[in-house]
């Protein structure tokens, strides 16, 4: 089969791995995604059985170098240790950066002291600092910056930003015979220019606006506040918790966890052009009514179901 | 609907959790076993996804007082953060006693710890002694042995044992009239006797041999050795694990595990009467040869499937 290089190069999907809250039901698991931008290989969150739900769904998770943990409740963090052993047993070889706050660490390395098991791959644990938005991850081609949730312990959410990407070159006009030096420097948004540097067509003239930088955030768990809102503005896709539907609502401000409107004013608030909705309470086996609640405050609503992709386009 | 009391009353059941070795595969979960023995409710082993099997096939986890950990490799304790977590949202009000050996309760008080997150159930810690047998359970109708297992750290099996059982009163022979204390007698062992004290009846004669005494045995993780073969001799059901099959002996002996035919060995030279095979390696997608290997040694042995129940009628 042939694939179009750029089709793979420029991909920007999210891989539900669990949708459920702190109690599974319904066949539903913890919080886990798999998120591939552009050929880096994400994962956020890593509730129990994550790594059985990436050999259900064909993710290749040897592929994963940067995982990202919002906060440590269980739900959110205890496949951890068994996706690095399965690592090990299946020979990996290259570093694996983790992000949380603080006490992963101390987490997993008292289990590998009581195991007497050491990865030989290098791990890199690296402390989030709450209740700030910061940059902790930066490519060629994209950016992750932490959002400050409102939770009963640490937590932040992630945001993933391509970067502004170039002009692109317009082959309807472009002239013939250019040197290759002439098309390096139209692709690096340059005028092209004689030997002697006078200008013979503006890049303007023969490019195309940049595509769209895409986006993606995740807010998992939050309580309901705007506070976050300047983090996650204009994203393509929202992924933001919904654990509980309006009627459960000082269950949920208790809990310091959305509804299903919470989430969806959320979105709204920041202009987000989808919101997907997930971390469903144990109580709901039918999710329709929490998507009708969404959706009557901000259409663009979708369910997180488990093994679904969901891509952004450019 | 209507159940004899003694049907549930004298239950002894195995429930298969988890079948597969450290790394998860073909559906195949990390180790876990229910064992239900006239209603006392045990867990043995909790791997990664224990509580997701037992909502899956409806074993209410509630119910378990007692949790048997073998050792300390992930694949064998990591659900227990969950399935703890989980009793908690549920409400969980009745002790939890966990057995395993030096480390478990050091991986669980950090994670409660991070999580800011105390159970307000009580949770009793019981160390296991490496290398020996002890008792570490006993009630009215039975006890709960260690058995040494050889691996790379501290690892102890687990003996089930029905205490020895009453004679039964043999209704076919039984005189009319006989006044409540004397029955009472007949069925604690007594001869019938008069008020002034004389035998009327020898207790053998109005009753009839006890029901045999069941017993499971669970082996694993473990190398191949006869080291064990007294603390589980005459068995009814033997659960070992047979991690790879005999053209892999090597690897077996290497990493202290044991091969279909050892496992089959075992059970033979213990006097075993059935043997379950169980903790299969990731290289195995259809487990016939390994079963076949085992049966050619011997012939009552059983894949471990998970979701199934094997029953050791009395």
């Amino acid at each position: 089969m042939h694939v179009e290089p750029n089709v793979l190069a420029l991909s920007f999907k999210v891989t539900i791995l669990g949708s459920s809250g702190a109690v599974p039901a319904y066949g539903r698991h913890p919080s886990a995604q798999y998120v591939e931008i552009q050929n880096r290989h994400f994962l956020i969150d890593c509730g129990e059985a994550a790594q059985m739900q990436m050999m259900r769904y064909q993710v290749n998770f040897h592929r994963i170098s940067h995982i990202f943990i919002t906060h440590l409740h269980g739900d959110h963090y205890l496949g951890l240790m068994g996706l690095i052993f399965t690592m090990q047993l299946q020979h990996r070889t290259g570093p694996l950066h983790i992000y949380s706050h603080d006490g992963l660490d101390d987490n997993l390395t008292v289990q590998f002291r009581h195991s007497r098991f050491m990865p030989t791959y290098d791990i890199h644990f690296h402390r989030l600092k709450p209740g700030v938005s910061e940059m902790i991850y930066e490519d060629d081609v994209l950016t992750v910056h932490t959002v400050p949730l409102i939770h009963a312990i640490a937590c932040s959410g992630f945001v993933f930003r391509e970067k502004p990407k170039p002009r692109r070159i317009d082959k309807n006009v472009l002239p013939p015979n250019l040197a290759i030096k002439q098309l390096t420097d139209l692709k690096a948004g340059l005028d092209v220019v004689d030997d002697e540097g006078r200008v013979l067509y503006r890049n303007q003239d023969l490019t195309l606006p940049p595509r769209h930088s895409r986006s993606y955030a995740y807010c998992s768990d939050t309580g309901f506040t705007d506070s976050f809102i300047p983090y996650i503005r204009d994203v393509d896709l929202l992924y933001n918790e919904a654990t509980f539907m309006v009627d459960e609502e000082s269950k949920a401000r208790e809990t310091l966890h959305c509804t299903a409107r919470d989430a969806a004013g959320i979105a709204k608030a920041a202009g987000a052009r989808r919101l997907l909705l997930g971390h469903f309470s144990a109580r709901y086996k039918d999710l329709d009514p929490l998507l009708q609640e969404a959706r009557d405050v901000f259409p663009e609503t979708e369910l997180a179901t488990e093994g679904e992709t969901y891509v952004i386009p450019e």
